[in-house]
This record gives C-alpha cells, sequence and structure tokens, in this order.
C-alpha cells in the first residue's frame, strides 16, 4: 500500500517509520525539507509540497503541530487543495479542534475528495510502539480502506460517525483526565497536611480499584514536585475550557470539571503553564503556613 | 495462633472463615449469636459476650457495622473493657471515624491493653478471597504481631503510625474515589449529549493511561442507568463530608472535592441515597430537555 | 445640537424620545421604518438608510439589538461605512462584545470617522426615566462631545479607555450578578429546607448590610416560584461564560463564577433559559424528597 | 421593668447601657466583676454571680462571647441553673450553634424555666445604636414580654419558632454573606487584571441594583489591600462550614457556598484568619505574573 504523509514532527516521524517499517511506500514531506533525509534512509520517497504528495498518492495522511499548520498545508498555495479530487483520500490526524476539521471537511470534499479526521490519544512513546488510540471520523468507506495503515500506526481505531466527532471524544478524555488529577492532587496533599505519608497513599491506591497508569507514573513525580512537560499545563486547561464550552452548547453542567479548570488557571496565573499538567498540584499545595 | 473475632456480619464472617482455613484457632462472638453456628461448623469456638471473649484470647479482631456498634462492644456491659488487661491485644478493623477510634484506644489503653486500629479497604468479594487493604495504625509491637492474621485477611497492610490515622488514610482514598466518580459520570453524560457513544468512551477510556478498574465495573452498568448498591451514596457523601472537615482543620483548600460531595448531595436530594455510589451521573444527567 | 439615531427598539425608542424632550434636533431610522412614526410625532426627522443618517448627522448613536444588528447597519450596502468621513462621530450604545466592537472601531476610524462604545446598564425602566449607567470607550474627545446626549440618557456616565473596556466592564458586573444570583438562592432554598420562612429570610437581609435592590425586587417572587424575564437566564449565563473567558484570558481563577455559571447551565438543561435569571433557584430548588 | 444583664464585653455594655438610658433597672454581672463599675455609674446593681442576678430578675438577658462561655454561665457552679424556677425567664443573645442553644433550653426548662435564644446581627456600632437585628426563639410568651427590651436593644426582631432557629438563621445570613464576598471578590480582581479599574468598578456597581452598604463599606479599602479584622475571615470560614453542614442534614446541594468555603479555606492556609473576612480576595488575586 503506497501512502503519502505530511509533517515529520516527533510524532510524525515516530509514525511514518513504523509505516515503512511494515512494508508501505511512503512519500514524505515536511517544511523544513531536511528532515525528510532520515525518512529516506529508511526508503521513504520525498516531495517538495504537499500538492505534489496529494498528485503521487492516493492516500495521504498528514501529522501536524497544530490547527494552524493543519489550515496552512491544505489551504496555502501548492497545498493539498491544489491536487485533491476525485477518488483522493485525505486523512489528518493532527489534534485540531472541531471547527478546523469541518473547515478542511468542507474544503476536500468540495473537490471531490474524500476525508477523515483521526486524532490520537498516546503521546511519543506510544507512537514509536505503534501502540497510539485512534479517534477517526469522517469519511466510513476512507475510514476502513485505512484500516491497515491505522492497524500498523495504533493498537486500536474507533470510527466515531461525523467529521468533528474525533476532535470532540478527545476532549471529553482529556477533561475527565484534568478532573482526575485534581482529584488525585487534592487527595495527596490532603495526605501531607493531615501527617500522612503521601507516598503510602501512592502504595495504597495501587492496589485499590482506583489503579491507574496515570496515578502509578506521575505520582511519584508529583510527590517529588518534578514536572516535566510531557503534557503541558496549559495545553490542558485550554482542552478542559473546550469540553466546557462543548458542554455549555448542550446545556451539560459539570461542576466538577468547572472547578478543576478554575484550578488549572490559578496553576497558570502562579507561572506553572509550561510545565506538566500535574503541576496543577502546586496550586492546591500552596499555602503561607 | 489463636484469636478472638467479634462481628459475624458480611465482612466479619468471611474473614473469620479466611483465619479458620489458615489454621488459626477461632473464638468468635456476634450480638445475634445463631450467626456462630456456621462458624462452629468450621471449626469455631464461641462466647456468649465479648467479655468472655477477650478474657480467654490474647488477641481479639473486631469488625463492627458502624461506629456506634464498635462503641458498644467496647463500653458496654460485659464488653472488651471488662477484661481487657496487660498483654492482650484488641484490632478493631470496623471503619469508624479517627475519634471514635481515639476513644476506644483511650479506653484500652487505660486499662493497660494495646490497640490498634484496621479499617480495610475493599468489600465483601476482597475479603472472602482475602485481598483487602488494611489500613493500620496504633500500637507498633501489636501490629507486628497481627502481620501472621493480617496477611491471611488482605493482600497488603500499611501501619500508618498513631491511632487515627488508619481512619483518615481511609477517609482520603475514598474522597479521590468520589471525585473521580464524579469526573469519569461528567464524561459520560457530555458524550452522551454531544451525541457521542458512552459505550465507545469507556472502550477508549479502558486502552488509555486512566483506565482503571472502577471505570472497567462501574462504566457499563452506568451506561444502562443500573445502580445496585455495592457501596451507598449516602456512605460516599458522608465520607466525602468528613474528608473537607479534615480539610478543614487542617486548612486545605480542595474546590473540586468540594464540586463532588455538592454533586452527592443533589443525587441525595433526588432520592438516590440508597443506590450505589456511581448514581451521582444521575445528577449530572437530570434535564427537561 | 443634532443627533442621529439608529435602532428604535424597547430601549432606542425610550431613548431616543427622551432626547427629543430635551431639545436635541433627532433623525431617526429603523430597520421597520414604521416604528418611526411615534417619534415624528414627537418632532423627530426620518431617514431611509443608516447611510442617510450619518450623511446627515455630525453624530449618531445605535442602540440596535445584538452584536449581529449592530455589524450589519454598519458593513451592509448604505449602511454607515458608505457615509462616515471626518469629522463625524459614531456612538454605538449597543450590548456587544469586545471583539464586535473593535472590529466596527476599526472600520469606522479606517474612514476617518470617530467611535465610542457604550453600552448600558440598565432596561425599559432606566432608559425611560434617563437613568440609564454608560459604560463608554473609545474616542475621548467623541466621548466629551457627547455629554450633552448622555447627561439626558443616563443618569451617568463612565469614560473607561479603549474600545472594549465598556463591553468587558459590563461582562464583570453582570458576572458579580449572577454569582450573587446563585448566592441568594442558595440561602433561600436553604432556609426553607431547614424550616425557616424564605420571607422571613428577605426581611432580615433587607434590614442588614446586605441589602440591595435586586434582592428586594427579586425575592418576593421568586419565593412565589415566578420568574417574569426581565433579563433572560440564557443571555446571564453567555454572560458568565464570557466573563469567564475574559478571567481565562487573563489567568484569573475564578471558582464560585464558574460553580454559579455551571448552576444557570443546570438551569438552561430544565428549560427555564427564557426565563428571568432568577429562575436559577429553581435548579437549587430541584429535589424529589 | 427589670432585667438582669449577664457578660459585659463590646456588646454586652453597649446593650446594657441602652437599657439604662431607656429607664430599665439593670442588675449586672460580669466574670471580671470590675467592668460592672462603669455601669454602676449609669445607675445598675451589680451580683457576684449569674445565680444572684437570675434570683434578683424576672428576666435575665446573656450576651457572652462564644458557646463555651454560654455553658459555663449556666451550668457552672453559682451559675443560671441554680436559681432558675418557675416563671423566670432567661433570653440568651450569645452567638452559639443550635446544639448549645438546645442543650441550655433544655436545662432551664426542666427546672421550670422559660428561655429565648436571640442572636443579633450588628456588631459594635449598631449595638451602641440600639439598631441591632434580634433573631429570636422558643418561648413565644417570653418573647412577647422580651419587646421593650428588644425594641431598646435593636431596631426590629424576628420571632423564628422553635429553640435552634434563631442559630440557624443567622448561620443563612452569614452564608449568603460570604458568598456575596467572593462574588464581589472576582469581579474586583478581574476588573484590575483585565486592564480596568476596581475604583470604577466600585462607582458602576454603587449606582445599579446590586449596590449594597457592604460593598461600599468593604470596597474601597479591599482595592488598597487593607483588611481590618470587623468580622474575622476564620469566624466567617467557621459559619460557611456550618451552613454546609445545615444543608448537607436538608440534603440541600449549595455548589456556589461550597467554592466560596474553599476560598475562605485558602485565604486561611495564607494565614489571612485573623483579618477581616474581605481579605479572602487575597486568595483570588494571589498569583506570581
Amino acid at each position: 500500500m503506497e501512502v503519502g504523509f505530511l509533517g515529520l514532527g516527533i510524532m510524525g516521524k515516530a509514525m511514518s517509520l513504523n509505516l515503512l517499517k511494515h512494508g508501505f511506500k511512503v512519500t514524505v514531506w515536511n517544511r523544513t525539507l531536511s528532515k525528510c533525509d532520515e525518512l529516506v534512509e529508511h526508503g521513504a520517497s520525498v516531495c517538495e509540497s504537499p500538492a505534489q504528495v496529494i498528485k503521487k498518492c492516493k492516500y495521504t495522511i498528514a501529522m501536524l503541530s497544530d490547527p494552524c499548520a493543519a489550515l496552512s498545508v491544505v489551504f496555502d498555495k501548492d497545498g493539498v487543495l491544489d491536487q485533491i479530487c476525485d477518488g483522493k483520500g485525505y486523512i489528518d490526524m493532527s489534534t485540531v479542534d472541531a471547527e478546523t476539521s469541518l473547515k478542511i471537511n468542507e474544503a476536500i470534499t468540495g473537490k471531490g475528495g474524500r476525508f477523515v479526521e483521526g486524532p490520537v490519544s498516546g503521546s511519543k512513546k506510544p507512537a514509536e510502539d505503534g501502540q497510539l488510540i485512534i479517534l477517526a471520523a469522517g469519511d466510513k468507506a476512507l475510514f476502513e480502506e485505512s484500516i491497515p495503515a491505522f492497524d500498523v500506526l495504533g493498537k486500536k481505531s474507533f470510527f466515531l460517525g461525523q467529521v468533528g466527532n474525533g476532535a470532540k471524544m478527545k476532549l471529553i478524555v482529556n477533561m475527565i483526565m484534568g478532573s482526575m488529577m485534581n482529584a488525585f492532587s487534592e487527595g495527596l496533599v490532603l495526605a501531607d497536611k493531615s501527617g500522612l505519608s503521601s507516598d503510602t497513599l501512592l502504595d495504597i491506591l495501587d492496589l485499590g480499584a482506583m489503579t491507574n497508569p496515570m496515578f502509578k507514573g506521575k505520582g511519584p513525580s508529583m510527590n517529588k514536585s518534578s514536572y516535566p512537560p510531557a503534557f503541558p499545563l496549559k495545553h490542558q486547561q485550554k482542552d478542559m475550557r473546550l469540553a466546557l464550552a462543548l458542554g455549555d452548547e448542550n446545556a451539560v453542567s459539570m461542576p466538577v470539571a468547572a472547578a478543576a479548570n478554575e484550578a488549572f488557571k490559578k496553576a497558570r496565573s502562579l507561572g506553572l503553564g509550561d510545565l506538566d499538567f500535574s503541576a496543577v498540584i502546586e496550586a492546591v499545595k500552596f499555602s503561607r503556613e
């Protein structure tokens, strides 16, 4: 199977390498073209613009850094729109909001192309290991044709219906994550201030019905006040804001997520926005006594 | 090793059976004495009062239904205090508040006895399987002498320092649980009202860093609006109230737990107090549109 | 002094009548032109388009129903932009968001015109009585030249600096109002459910340091579950959302406003969006016991 | 009319002076007897114990500093209980919890005496001016007989039914006050961080439907970060905790009060407990950016 691949950042590079390793013929493009070199060593072809990749390949996957980059690759000169046409499929796996997805979808399908959004859950390590979770939505037939690629990239792919649903589902997952992180933080601080060991609390949680990889992974470093940014706090807060906006749209009252969001905002005001989102515990801890 | 055992409710019966199966000599007492019969069939001896059990055994474990029962067994006529004395150990594994534990501790040690509080995390099934988590505190030497019994009853026992710490640690664990349950409920409802499948959300959560036995165990029934009471909502709310009071004492501000507590109160006002605590999702769901 | 006046809804009609009564020469326009008749009886001239009003008058005031109407009057064919030019002043007193104000400001000043935004606090009655509070921002000189008109329309006008500040200040005032309304609602319900008279609570509040016209005005009807819409709940909730977004922008954590916002969302989900915002008390009241 | 008066602190002294000025014959007692001297100059008699005051007077008013003092004056040796009997009335105007009131009521009525609790709203100045608000409950006949005294001490007295209701009503009033103070604080901080003047916000609020003596009285000093303690923050937080507990008892969910309570707790953890409760704004303000 031959696929195009646009965007060779941390995620895109790992993903396109995986495709190459599993026997896909891959044609890559990246804004900084030199980044394509390593992929070429592993057998990839290179094109000089998104348009050329689309022209060459029936299926093209994109993994861009943000909504702005995702739009630019499609709409700019020599972009995807230049060459997209009947029979071609475009699969954007970048993390973007529903509105951006809908805009891209409209443009692509307006030219006869087919579109799937496929944001992923998981970061660098799962990308390298082909263990991403793919939250796809849009053109059902294209989704099914993409399964061989998805099976290489992720451990599981979901088809969620109309375009925008992938983005929404990801927001909801992240909202639960943000509230859970606050629940966890409050518990750790309460243990500590009550004269109990927050390390022992980790051990106890680990043995019970709430044990989960996030508590296990982040707890020990939180107890050491260390927050190397895996998922920056300001991005977590942005996702909570967007999830709350989704709730607003649908008249769903979510007081716990709202309280968690305000805690993340307090953490931002304490200058912690670029640290890992687990740094929200600092907003709980903060006191002068 | 010979132990006394006071209280043969669901938990106490399972625990004393486990001790018998592992070769302990067990002398039991229960307020309704007929409940002792099944234990006798498995080799237990019976006494007619807590006092007699204490008199006969060097170590006595209690597993009573609530603080009131825990106090009554100690302070009433023919109770534990009648016979407790130098060299005897009393291990109360009931779930009680720190204040009750401290009161019992004072009375026992005032008569020369030794005391360990040991509330457990886990309910019927883990009790039967000897898979409880034991949160012990009090007399360190007695704790160490009790380890052979704790090893039969639980998969892990923790020694948490002074009397009251066991009760406090349990409250903190339950507070995290209550906030997590709200985070989970809000996410499930948001998915549903946004046109996404809440069953698919369960599948996605299950594959990611937040996967945990509680979400897996409760999620499917919550999506079916079924809440058979494993841990009644009103008890969960009481624990959140007490955990917040502990935070009040130590000046720890916990806005997410406070919001979760108010959601549980709303659920109580909707008449859901006797259902499982996962029924809090009904308070999130409730709408007329 | 001669002024143009665009928009003769409930507010605009009352305001332009006041100007006429105080000796201003007023030229009016309204989308439905027949609405101008009553003004003509009181001495107003009429034009057939916003452009003609601008052409005729050095100063033009607008009072439109929403951001959409405010934009349309400026940017549509025969709109304000057609005739705005050096020396002319445009004063938009509609309630719009900061972004809309900034867009209009840019267009007006781009053609050499001068712009003041002047949203008001107060509704029908204060408009009729010339007792509005005017939250102006933008061109300082134009503001000063407008004072004779503002003195007729309101009891007090504030100049708040750059365009957008009027809109922001209004959001903040409404946010405080929304949180206060929730504080009040929770107190009334708590009194009632605790066996106390919520009418007596009103009397007590009225005698103390918290007495205010809103509690006095809305309390008695809230105790009768009556919510004739003076300010619709859905608009109050929208303002809280926008105020929270303003806090998000500036990293201000506002947990009480966030909780109040979620209560208004719950009220919306109960179908109360079109009632007065005091109907949020129904979301507090709601129970099955 | 002749009355006894127990407790000559700031409040009690002002109140008993008012009674003397209005022609009451007053017999006073205070734990530190020397504090009675000033009252004697104004015509009061003195007794050496609460019991003697009760013996001498048909009606005795108490104004003690806290529940502990209120209980001690009744139950200690030579206390109220020693002499209370048929026909005598005891009116405790101290601020105590419902439980303390009920305990005192039971003891007094058990000996044939009559009891009214009458906590007041208002502090030093209203006490001096006879402008307190009296929240009375208990024995209706005694309340009515006390009206001549209440009319001197307060501008209005309410009879609220059974003992405990006075204490509850006061908690509810203070809960509303605490939530309002948070609403106000968030608005002031949001104005400031959004580049608007928080002093101008005060002026705008003062002209609108939310104008109230508390905002007018506290706002200017809050904008100067000055919090001389009129009502200490830690007492406000305690009252919010007790009001939330009252809500818990009656299954009333109050998310806004709960969020406000957590903000007061955060303020306590910042070391602000002894300042005025308006210092909660510091918890909102706090940031590092």
